[in-house]
């Protein structure tokens, strides 16, 4: 069931007048030339390989951020979806991707570099066992470096941008490793005035 | 398991250069004398009744509104949690609210309307039966008239704020007798400049 196909939806949120040229221009400029892409009312839809979707993500996020702009992404990331209800229809094949290829993305956004706060949630479904499966998440969350601390119902990540998608990108490769269909509820946020 | 007790926690995006003022203005409004509430710089947590918390949510995001302001509300709502992850400590007791008290922002946000689009996921955990679940949801929103259509990872609902809210009270008052620990993953959107 599991296979390294990721699919996401996200909605970036610049609190800004200017935000839809911030959302539009980003969106604009993320190569998706490897993964299923499609954008409308309700926020962006990716599909492919694991680690290109989190590229492209890192990117709209990398380029949309501004430094005197407080802005939210809230995404929905998973895997191992049964049946069609998480595919889109689109021309482009995420199967034709070698899967050693680098990533889109990757030689461009890697020298940007800004602090985010983020907070997520695992939710590993159809197993009695889930519990210890959210456990581990949060468990690798702290031996890289990016656990906060916790709140009700999310765990609170701290980090450089790359050191929060390289533990995501890790921590999805994990929770492959239990083939069941996974979500991760994921919220960044960047340049908020409010204290920590 | 289930008693009815509710735990949310959201983070309103006014996309506005007035979103400091919007949010804290908003946040201040709501009276959360039943329920248990603690904002902080990843957004604010309720815990009560589950008629209280959506009450609350409503109010905050009604307060919130600016006819001329895109606004997105994104929250983690859910009952059954196992053990006190989903807990926050407060002073305020849930369990001292009668059953069947008005929830006290009601009147005052009764006459407030405005079109909401909305999109949420629905994940409950540690059964194998979750996909049948899943769509006895959905059908519930067709039959309630607030489904618009369905997209990867979610569904789409359109409506007034008030049959949005009511849908997510019958529905979760139906998750209840399932019997087991359950998230709703919602984002509400207002005034997006997007086409449908």
């Amino acid at each position: 069931m599991i296979n390294g196909i990721a699919g996401c939806q996200f909605m970036l949120a610049p609190m800004s007048d200017r935000y839809v040229d911030i959302i539009l221009g980003a969106v604009a400029h993320v190569d998706t030339s490897r993964i299923e892409s499609r954008t409308g009312k309700m926020g962006t839809v990716y599909r492919g390989r694991r680690a290109d979707v989190l590229d492209a993500v890192k990117a709209c996020l990398s380029y949309a951020y501004q430094p005197d702009v407080h802005m939210t992404l809230s995404m929905t990331l998973s895997e191992g979806c049964p049946g069609a209800s998480c595919d889109i229809q689109t021309s482009v094949s995420v199967n034709k991707t070698a899967s050693d290829e680098r990533p889109a993305n990757e030689a461009q956004i890697a020298s940007i570099h800004f602090p985010v706060d983020c907070k997520f949630a695992y939710y590993p479904m159809g197993t009695p066992h889930y519990i210890e499966k959210i456990e581990d998440v949060i468990a690798l969350s702290r031996t890289m470096g990016v656990f906060k601390e916790t709140m009700p119902q999310a765990t609170v990540l701290k980090g450089d941008v790359a050191n929060i998608f390289d533990f995501f990108n890790k921590v999805m490769e994990k929770s492959e490793t239990d083939d069941v269909h996974f979500i991760y509820e994921i919220t960044f946020s960047v340049n908020s005035p409010s204290a920590d």
